[in-house]
């Protein structure tokens, strides 16, 4: 069984950006000299994602705006006050810094934690052949949620 | 290290529709051999998911019904119009089509990309002991949520 | 290639928590001496979840929070009755109990289902140097939304 494993750095001009890392990891497969096995990639923070969709920058702009709806920067409306099994936590929307608890650690990125969760921290994708086994339009993508600083996605390749 | 590569071909009946493929994918880990290892399941077009869960009517239908409503077919209601990092995109409400920027391509599907993202793209499974090691309730599904087309999946397994 | 198959069970307090089990997961990489290669951790109960993200929590008190706004364990206000394709569900609203088909089982657990679908079933790390090649805040949690009860993690890790 052969291994390759290598990182890129990522730091996006943007606090919300998504960056299409197709060639970048297809580079890596060729260096692997791995014709068939599994090629994982994941962001290795955990306000970012890697994802595969669509290279169709409106789509883009859907999953950006759509994340903010479900997982707003900040939270204006409080959150249901009686949640989970029934019971009520005290004073909660009290402690909150932009309706997220974790923001209270002095953060502003508890919107990126819940966004980066829905687009999924990493893909894991077949080797056949040597090149990625993709469907028609399948690309993969570095989904960035707290940006302008230095992050790294890993690219770990197992095969033969 | 033994690798088995397969596709599965869909073509569902209606535009959304979840799928048991259980069955199906456990064929091929038969024909594969292999006893001990990972299998990769994937869709392999960007508007359906592979995902595991419980094989109940119900839930399936909760399923459809809960994504539909976390993203629609058609937005009516324009989303907030300031988003991100503060920033007002400028005439954004009018150049959508169903509420959907992807949509302006001449596509109606931007709800089916970030369906397939809430459901996943992809699983992958433990196979020890030349069975795919599977929870008591554990079962393999096809997300369909742009159907009515021909479309694959994707099974990898690797292990010896 | 070497293999190495181990189970972690899991029996919360609370009916929804989220457990750290980073250490119990690195415990089975030292047990199987692998060096290179990839290690899958899931879930084995479709109402829990394996995610990696940060050791906070207040963030962990967020997800909870976001998890019931999204998928509420009872859903009062009605989903919208056209939905998908535009078709109409007749007597819909009736059939459900809390808001869920899936709770017309006899379950109540209709919303531990979506919630688990949101924070993923599994997750593949890369091991490299015989650690995990964690980014600097990456951990491994176990989020459990049907809790009580026993309930195993399935870890499985191949290289060399």
């Amino acid at each position: 069984m052969k291994s390759h494993t290598s990182y890129i750095w990522m730091n996006t001009k943007n606090r919300y950006e998504i960056v299409n890392i197709t060639g970048a990891v297809e580079e890596e497969l060729k260096k692997s000299g791995i014709k068939e096995g599994l090629c994982l990639v994941n962001a290795m923070h955990i306000t970012a994602s890697v994802f595969i969709n669509d290279n169709e920058r409106g789509l883009h702009k859907d999953f950006l705006e759509w994340l903010e709806k479900l997982a707003p920067y900040s939270r204006d409306v409080p959150p249901p006050l009686t949640h989970l099994d029934g019971t009520v936590p005290p004073s909660d929307s009290v402690r909150k810094r932009d309706g997220y608890n974790h923001n209270l650690t002095g953060e502003d990125n508890g919107d990126a934690h819940i966004k980066r969760t829905l687009m999924g921290r990493e893909v894991v994708i077949a080797v056949t052949k040597g090149k990625f086994d993709f469907g028609p339009w399948e690309q993969l993508f570095y989904g960035e949620f707290d940006g302008q600083r230095e992050k790294r996605v890993l690219i770990k390749i197992i095969g033969e």
